[in-house]
């Protein structure tokens, strides 16, 4: 049988581009997968590990290529799109990857030549390592892709990416770009940014309370650091270009907070404990909705002997 | 061998009392366990899981007990208290669970008895689960368990209970109980508020925005409903037994986040940048210490399909 596509080519090859590349050599999905990213060393490692070729401009790595994936930060797709722009094959099918939909449209459709098919996307896949080391076959299994089609898609190239996502184990979502900027600050957006910010508080009294913070953090701080550990280029550009919804999200976090706070100052007990108990209900349905382990401590390995790191 | 203890007591039967009792079960530290719980269904679990008996009052449970466990939430701790004092064996050691500590202290030493060695402790173990099923041996195993011993306290008690503690897996580590309240503030108790409000804005959300916050919840937001999912009248009573030192972090955090907030609006990306690779750093820490896994994504199990709950 024929793979799905004959030619790949990923532009940008950190966590999402190189988990892809594995997954569709792991199905035999693509014929040829070919990798252009700005750093050498990142090109030499694709090489070793997951593309067939890479080549030393983007514009080079999309030529012929029947799907062109821009797998970069935010911030640099419109660059990218332009660059590759004149390159591009007739028929070829374009998506990205980013984590906001709205300003990937308007820095990129305006380069896509007639008889391209811009199809912009979001896997909501991700762990907190980047780079092209940190990809794996199984990293979109059971995750969300979702595809923010623009006005006047032809179906049968959405239809073959969406093929493409669900053979590497995705479960394929369409919606508008605008509602998913929402959804996703809400979802996702907020909570690194709130997470970033308790971690930098703790930051500021760690030189206080020296390295107690450290040691003691699994009492709760410890989740909020893996999410915090998140690539800071990806996230500066999420931030910056999804900033209203953002902004929004972020004012009704404050007031709630505040409500919160505003109660313990009381000493409002009651309240405080219905709120705490309508949120348990949360966890309940997303562990029913099969989006995380039931287990106990995210069914954590106990950790190793402190001071000493795991084996 | 003679066990550790003859004879304990555990106050309050939920997921550290269980634990601790599955715990000294499987390693002979203790003669006989006792448990008291208010409620007469939990009792009847813990008689069937992890107690050789259990009694209709706390007064009962103590009478004759060479260790005494309060483990109920920290505004029950002095009603408790003074409940037992009067039942309490002369050279006794009794300790507590509580996640605050001077509050504690406050409310449980002017009930001890002449000759009963109070022992306030804190073990910076626990799971999203509570109640007497939840518990099981292996939750302290290389976890940290705080001490505060109050002034004068005589060595001898004091290292009978650390012995006890660290025969069940514990890290043991003594501090002042003020300075306890802070590092926690920072490290657990402050997290879970904003947890809890990061939970509780996105329940408004998905009214309007029907199921989608649950059912893309694997792009960040799930981490914080794993520790927005704890018992809440425990919480409730740690928001207001140690409220000067969480407002004062609570204070630190919006300030930063304020900041943050700005920088997004201003579109300041070399802040964000900078403060999100600091972050960074932090986690590789919590790895170093042993404190997390550094497995990504917590090294949970993929998540099920869809719709479907897990095995």
């Amino acid at each position: 049988m024929s793979p799905a596509f004959p030619r790949v080519a990923l532009i940008g090859l950190g966590l999402i581009a190189s988990s892809m590349a594995h997954a569709m050599r792991a199905k035999g999905l693509a014929g040829e997968i070919t990798g252009y990213a700005r750093s050498t060393d990142t090109r030499a490692i694709a090489r070793d590990l997951f593309c067939d070729r890479v080549t030393e401009t983007a514009a080079e790595a999309v030529r012929d290529a029947d799907l062109v994936v821009l797998a970069v930060p935010v911030g640099a797709m419109g660059g990218i799109a332009a660059e590759i722009a004149p390159h591009l094959k007739p028929g070829a099918i374009v998506t990205d990857v980013g984590s906001v939909k709205q300003a990937v449209i308007e820095a990129v459709s305006p380069h896509i030549p007639e008889g391209v098919h811009f199809i912009p996307g979001h896997p909501l896949a991700g762990t907190e390592y980047s780079g092209p080391r940190s990809g794996f076959a199984t990293l979109f299994e059971n995750r969300w892709w979702l595809l923010t089609p623009l006005e006047g898609q032809t179906p049968e190239p959405l239809a073959r990416l969406r093929a493409l996502l669900e053979a590497i184990g995705a479960n394929v979502d369409e919606m508008d770009a605008r509602r998913h900027d929402l959804v996703l600050a809400v979802v996702s957006h907020t909570p690194h940014l709130i997470a970033y910010t308790m971690v930098g508080v703790a930051d500021h009294l760690r030189r206080v309370t020296q390295e107690e913070v450290i040691k003691y953090s699994a009492s709760g701080f410890r989740d909020f650091t893996r999410i915090a550990a998140s690539d800071p280029t990806m996230w500066r550009d999420v931030f910056l270009t999804n900033k209203d919804a953002v902004l929004d999200i972020l004012g009704r976090f404050t007031e709630e907070l505040f409500m919160l706070q505003r109660e313990i100052r009381m000493g409002d007990g009651e309240q405080l404990h219905a709120y705490f108990t309508r949120t348990r209900a949360i966890r309940r349905g997303i562990i029913e909705a099969g989006q995380d382990t039931p287990a106990p401590d995210f069914g954590r390995a106990p950790a190793a002997a402190p001071g000493r790191t795991k084996a």
